[in-house]
């Protein structure tokens, strides 16, 4: 049934099953907390069971609005920042050939502004989308974030310069607050499709509600079935039982993190699953970062880092684990052809498909790792298909509600990231932070 | 003169002065053992005198080629691994223009092959590729890397299919040794043009030879000017003085180690240094992380994460320092519009430049982040021109053969990164590994 599967034989060398076990009670717990709200930020838990209470109506609406920009826009511009990119971006991803932006032949372009503050970047964007049909969808909750703001006030001159107010009105879709500012507001007044993003979904755990969905949608994949693998999954990991595959990766890490491995990498051997370790180091950094502690997450891309990280992996600091994701099967087949001169040696796995080789690498990577000291979690998924991300994005969010809860902290705020928020408010002597600016430009002089 | 400088005084709240000089005498050890070649790896110590020694000669005919390629091919795909692609990679993305595959107007496109065994990545590349004109750059010691020599055999036996062996030969360029391996034998047979891969430059230092250069220049960009940039950077940094800006970053991230902090995080503010990071990574990565020691190298592109690593960064295990570098000057010029209604309360950054904006992130965050326990280097440069980034390079490493030395490990091995080919091998029954391939066949049954 499920298309994602655990296992965590590779950590045992270095924590006994006994020792993961130790922190069942915990999980259970946690796992309690979570669907009772009982647990620290319990305001947040609206994506415990968001896949199975998402209305259908809601997703054919956002399918409509999709189909909207795709009939009347070469490029949409999705704005947001943090959790209101990274899950988009990293589905996109998943699901786009590899060279997408070069073959331009699959409808309209999905392209991000807003998570950055760069401006060549904002500048080059602007001059690409000359004379361009393009939408903007805004996704800000204030509507005030500094990086979303001006990206968004940006593209949306432009676009009225380019199509006239009326017209630009037609292709902007705002997902924001319900009732509440200035995005919303703005929304009312122009009259702008709109979204809601609830008050109890976090960013990082937004992907799945019109956050992501739409930008995916606009992608040309189908939201419908990336609900119904997260509604699998919110399923299959909603009891406190021995196969909850949700629980054992939180327990596990937990033990891993008790044993000194301070360092969890994810590992892929997809290329495409590049962003997807994007939002799972939100996800995680995010959530557990806090109160002087947690796993410091890291990602590579293999095996393009196996001639990079791969030494250090192999041979640094004994303080790391790994987790693995691992696709069985590939969208396309491709094999190896043969040389009858076969100079390079390759000819022994000529006619082979190239999975094949990369499937060894990966196991013969696992197990040199686990010669070397470094236990490795091996998770499998089926392929990247839309279904199986819905699984394996709600299988990692619930697994960090646990394993934060376990950890003992709030994993459902972010108090750090407001520290150079306040800072740069008062560099840039924004009204409100008078005092704070006077502070600050003192301690600099 | 230099483009280039470096601030350690947002460290000195973790580490003194006094303390950063007392690894002045090994700082000086390591500086003499690099230019007399008396150190561990001596073997590999080609790139100190590198940019000084490279024949202006080899430099005009390695445009020649480039500007050969530039007319008779749309695409252009470097095949290679490691420092054989993160080097040119590195370089390219931080000269492109952010939308520079959408806009598909500056010549030639490079792509980049071999790096991964993603099916779905050679199949997607090789279904782009139809019909295209299209030339290869293959860049590989032996001919025998796995992933390197998988990807020039699908390439090279498409490109003959389409226009023919003798056109092929033409269109395809050879990175290798001197005389010896399989690529050099095949390049004589075939008539490729070819360059030399020197033995006494290891891969992770090869982004200013030919391997480097050659993919840099057919993507248009000036490597006279990145060469000059090295040249200067040599320069500033043969004599064990005060003001020598390699030592000094050596000097203090190994007084950081000292001091518990035991990852160091790559941060920019501009995305277009995203592959720099990775180059960085593997810089350091595999020069450092040995002996069961090294500093863990990671990288964040902000202000984009500051939405996602920033509350680890801020609030986690205090075990880290940052190394920042900032981009002084911009290659675009981008307003904030003012507007009207204000309801994103923007206005009073309106009219200001959106970099003035992202310098004010920055200064907050590098507060901010002192503020918290996490010190931060700052590295100013200039600007992302050819010659910045040939001065950037070889700063890093300098001080990368410095610090190793510094540390007490060889910097110029890699001996980590032949345990997951050996597993490799073995379970892919390569001729010559019939013992590995029963014992590790035994062990997994």
């Amino acid at each position: 049934m499920k298309n994602i599967n655990i296992d965590v034989k590779n950590v045992l060398a270095t924590v006994s099953m006994d020792n993961i076990n130790s922190f069942e009670a915990k999980a259970d717990d946690a796992l309690r907390m979570l669907h009772d709200g009982t647990g620290a930020g319990n305001d947040f838990l609206g994506w415990v069971n968001l896949p199975s209470t998402t209305d259908d109506a809601l997703v054919d609406d956002i399918i409509k609005t999709a189909n909207d920009m795709r009939a009347n826009c070469e490029v949409v511009v999705a704005i947001g920042i943090g959790g209101s990119y990274l899950g988009a971006k990293a589905v996109i991803e998943a699901l786009s050939d590899s060279f997408a932006a070069y073959k331009q032949d699959n409808g309209t372009t999905v392209l991000f502004a807003g998570q950055n503050i760069g401006e060549d970047y904002l500048y080059e964007l602007t001059s690409y989308l000359k004379n361009k049909k393009y939408g903007i969808v805004v996704i800000s909750k204030s509507g005030t974030t500094t990086e979303p703001a001006i990206a968004f006030r940006m593209l949306k001159e432009q676009l009225e310069a380019q199509i006239g107010k009326t017209e630009a009105a037609k292709r902007i879709v705002a997902i924001t607050d319900a009732k509440r500012g200035a995005l919303r507001q703005l929304a009312t007044e122009e009259g702008y499709k709109t979204y809601v993003i609830a008050d109890n979904v976090g960013g990082r755990f937004s992907v799945l509600t019109p956050v992501g969905l739409l930008p995916i949608a606009v992608a040309g994949f189908d939201i419908r079935k990336l609900v119904e693998g997260a509604r699998k999954m919110e399923k299959a990991t909603a009891q406190g039982v021995e196969d909850n595959m949700a629980m054992l990766y939180a327990k596990t890490r937990n033990a891993l993190y008790a044993a000194g491995k301070k360092i969890e990498i994810l590992v892929n051997y997809n290329p495409k699953l590049h962003y997807f370790a994007e939002w799972w180091k939100q996800l995680y950094g995010e959530s557990e970062g806090k109160d002087h502690k947690g796993i410091f997450p890291a990602a590579v891309d293999n095996s393009t880092d196996l001639h990079s990280m791969g030494q250090w992996i192999q041979d640094g600091e004994r303080t790391i684990f790994e987790t693995v994701i691992s696709v069985i099967n590939q969208r396309h087949k491709a094999v190896i052809p043969t040389d009858e001169a076969n100079l390079d040696g390759l000819n022994y796995i000529a006619s082979r498909r190239v999975d094949e080789v990369n499937k060894m690498a990966e196991l013969g990577t696992r197990i040199a790792h686990v010669d070397g000291g470094v236990p490795n979690i091996h998770i499998t998924v089926d392929s990247l298909c839309e279904e199986c991300l819905g699984e394996l994005i709600y299988f990692f969010e619930k697994a960090c509600g646990i394993s934060g809860y376990i950890l003992g902290v709030n994993p459902f705020n972010q108090p750090g990231v407001e520290a150079y928020k306040k800072n740069m408010f008062a560099l840039l002597a924004k009204p409100g932070y008078e005092k704070e600016t006077e502070a600050i430009r003192s301690r600099l002089s």
